[in-house]
């Protein structure tokens, strides 16, 4: 019984922590304003958590393994390899412009956090996040629609990189978010790029 | 004769200014350890900048400019419109992954320093990297190499966004600096993604 509040706290905290760190970003949280929301002691976090870093980097585990399987089901649906990785690009690119997503955060701040707390899971986040859009990659390459990439490539960073090199571009213009007809002309760009 | 100092002093103190810039980040220098290092008064440096935020965004408009040239430079020796970029990409990439130029301060800066300083010329700085590269990929248009990109697109900002993707990744998993070969690959996704 004790044992399983334990759980049910540590669910709560994360989810209340990550609330908290999407709005008010990384620095501005402190242990004790998590422990206030959660209506707990200092040492009822330390219990579960050694620092805010080690906190940051489960909350950001949470968050990135959902995210993964939430990509991966927005491509379900579709059956050519191309055009579930538009359904997934069209999604991550809808949860990282939405200041209320804590992708937001990750996408803005994420070197700033990373630089500060070596520790923090960034290598296993980027993974999580690519790793929905290398799947299908991997099956293209399988399937012989797509040439194959180089070992210690991930193609997907390189249509995530394109995405936001577009849209970074924009923005800094005064533009809007990239349109779908942009995103789709991307991945026009990248699909013809790798094909066979 | 006054007015001759005052020109080779702006100069002066632009060029000194880089370079703490670049070795200390934006925020660790003040307007007063430039003109420490420049032998003026504060004063003198008012004379010549509003603020540290002007003074900042004229570093970076002088050394964008320059960079702009530079790398046209680059392509220059290249016939083919495709060598010209990859030229002039290998040139990009060589600066900015060198923690002693004032472009890796941008690159891996860029965004903090841009959120604290609304007036800082970064659309500017933005336009004058990627329009080397968006001239070459205008020509090639013209001659019908590439397909045209659609209204308020820079191909140049997707290029940059692809190797930024490919080399973060490859950071983060621990691996060296992108190498000339990965370079390489990512131009041909990159062309065979655009040419007609």
């Amino acid at each position: 019984m004790s044992e399983n509040r334990t759980h049910v706290g540590k669910e709560k905290i994360l989810e209340k922590a990550e609330k908290l760190f999407t709005e008010h970003g990384f620095q501005a949280v402190s242990i004790r304003s998590i422990a206030d929301i959660c209506g707990v002691t200092n040492a009822a976090l330390y219990y579960h958590f050694e620092d805010k870093a080690a906190l940051f980097a489960e909350v950001m585990k949470r968050h990135t393994q959902r995210l993964s399987e939430h990509l991966a089901q927005a491509g379900e649906a579709f059956e050519s390899p191309k055009d579930k990785i538009y359904a997934m690009a069209k999604e991550y690119l809808r949860l990282v412009s939405n200041r209320q997503n804590f992708m937001f955060l990750i996408r803005h701040h994420g070197r700033e956090i990373r630089e500060s707390n070596p520790r923090s899971g960034f290598v296993e986040m980027v993974t999580d996040v690519l790793s929905p859009f290398d799947d299908v990659l991997d099956q293209a390459v399988e399937s012989g629609d797509v040439r194959p990439f180089p070992e210690g490539y991930s193609g997907a960073s390189i249509l995530i990189g394109m995405i936001h090199g577009l849209s970074g571009y924009q923005r800094i213009q005064g533009g809007d978010a990239l349109r779908e007809e942009d995103l789709e002309n991307v991945i026009d760009y990248f699909w013809n790029g790798i094909k066979t």
